[in-house]
């Protein structure tokens, strides 16, 4: 089949000229002889490649010097454990705000390890909006806030960083990390799966205060602590070094392709292509309210579900591949991260036309 | 550079073969118009991938219907904690054989969560040597047995499967699962990461009796909990795909060489001609018992240590790279896992005559 435009949630699309570029090195990366694969995580050419992938990382991010960036394993769902273990402290309890199939994962494990307030919800609505700051119900001494800034099941987003006060504040933005600016000064704690926008499954990405490092009990697994992983440069042990090389892969690419501003443009304009076609139609609609929906995941639904296997089948004969929605909500769902260009959301929206006129 | 032979202990060389397939698979898998990183874990692509992983290992180790294979993340070294959080049950105990520094790490974690019994070891002669069965002082009331059967770094190997009577026997077979025949019904569970002989860094192995799932405490972390991911089929959290569809060709390469069987007789070859060169000599020499060397992982000395840096320079011209021995130990090593070609062998031990005899 000729290259398809694909709407996965994760692990999900790359940058076309990455897997070229993957490909080219992939048996003899740089005249060393060997694949990146085949290199021990403290040969110096390796070490210059997780160096490369943190400046870049911190340039593209504007992370300021008192952060510290870990490449760690286990996903997102590693960190729902980990996160509380870490950054509880003297406290004993932390605030999170209930916005989807995310942070409710994340308040479950929360649960196991510290007493959870949930500050606020969306369930009221069936997770589509995003609560306005003003009605959370914070208590001032939680170890810290979390958020999960996009929710990738549900499609919604922060469109702005919610001010917590003096507060740590934690943020899973797994599902959209590099999509825009962000002003990392304003988060303790920033964690990411890599699937999504950044590279292959298999890799964590943490952005973290230094000062929030090292309150974990010395009982819990060294492998758990973020401060063993800090003292050793996230190579406690073995990293997941190939997809540490991919993730830098596009991190090169995000920069030439002028870095996050310029990606929010081009997201921007995507989502509005895409939203612009759902909004103008009743034949699909989106169930999130207009101000908090996500620019990387869109689910979207047929006023006649009838038509949704006949839909999926069409749209995978012209190469619009994984528009299911997530098994729990059924519908369909469109992530357009990153690497998917413009070309594959006007496809897909010259599609949805197309089968309205003749299915409408 | 051209091909080089590539000694590193892990991550470590691939088969040839295997990155050649992988390079023309990077962009198009099989014709679906994606790359494996690209594919949903729920995809019937990805699915059908993992599948085939399961079975060829089940068969290429003749793994018992009662076991469950689980591919996990973060290592042996996450296995360390984890080992004791499932296994424990209603026992407080385990006992340890203290053969080198992996053992050294599975204790020291491993006591944060149950009292361990060393029951032998070797610390008395620096780690270069297997304590015999018989001196080995095993409470009966262990929740289990541990070994590390492999040790990466002293290089010593057991070479047979020790009787622990009905306590289960859990082994760290990191460096050497898949480089001989192994009767899994003797082990209650096998684990081992995977950038040794294996596949890509970020990918663990797990073989585990079913009867020992299930144990844990429900306070644990969920993704800390064996009975998550074999509930979940290693699908609880996203799998890193990537590194289990190559783990998934080196597989494959394994059953075209002719299994485990003929893989064992290569490397008794390629073992023999290293260890003969170091034996041979009294320029060179091996610090482990004869009869408890490592087919995998060789460290040796030169007699005049002034020349190891000349040693290891022009080996590394002469295209035999990574051969210097770990930092904790110093010296040389050659780690001579499944896909060293006894090509490569030969080539270390020709520059290892004529480097004796220039500086004999």
């Amino acid at each position: 089949m000729a290259k398809v435009f694909n709407f996965s949630a994760g692990p999900a699309a790359l940058p076309e000229e990455v897997l070229v570029q993957a490909r080219y090195e992939l048996l003899d990366w740089h005249g060393v002889g060997m694949s990146v694969m085949e290199m021990s995580h403290r040969s110096r050419e390796f070490v210059s490649i997780i160096e490369r992938v943190e400046s870049d990382l911190r340039e593209l991010l504007a992370i300021p010097d008192d952060y510290k960036i870990l490449f760690l394993q286990g996903g997102a769902t590693s960190q729902f454990s980990m996160i509380p273990q870490n950054l509880l402290g003297t406290k004993s309890g932390a605030d999170y705000i209930y916005t989807g199939q995310w942070s409710k994962k994340a308040i479950a494990e929360a649960g196991k390890f510290c007493k959870v307030n949930v500050a606020a919800s969306s369930e009221d609505k069936n997770f589509s909006y995003v609560p306005k700051r003003e009605s959370w119900n914070l208590d001032p001494e939680a170890a810290y806030v979390h958020i999960t800034s996009n929710e990738t099941i549900g499609g919604i987003e922060y469109q702005e960083t919610p001010d917590v006060g003096n507060v740590p504040l934690v943020a899973d933005m797994s599902s959209h990390l590099l999509s825009r600016p962000v002003d990392v000064a304003r988060y303790g704690l920033i964690y990411a799966g890599a699937q999504k926008n950044i590279g292959p499954a298999g890799l964590t990405i943490l952005i973290i205060r230094e000062g929030l490092i090292g309150q974990a009990s010395s009982d819990i697994a060294s492998i758990a602590n973020y401060k063993t992983h800090a003292d050793n440069k996230s190579m406690y042990n073995t990293p997941p070094t190939y997809a540490i090389y991919m993730a830098g892969l596009v991190l090169q690419w995000l920069k030439r392709r002028g870095g996050l501003v310029a990606m929010e443009k081009t997201n921007i304009a995507k989502a509005q292509l895409l939203y612009g076609c759902l909004d103008a139609s009743g034949f699909y609609n989106s169930p999130v309210a207009v101000e908090d929906r996500s620019r990387m995941n869109v689910p979207f639904r047929l006023a006649d579900e009838s038509l949704d296997a006949e839909f999926l089948e069409q749209g995978r004969r012209q190469g619009l591949v994984q528009l299911k929605g997530h098994r729990s909500i059924g519908g369909m769902r469109a992530s357009i991260y990153n690497a998917m260009p413009q070309e594959g959301v006007q496809a897909l929206v010259e599609f949805m036309h197309e089968f309205e006129r003749t299915h409408g």
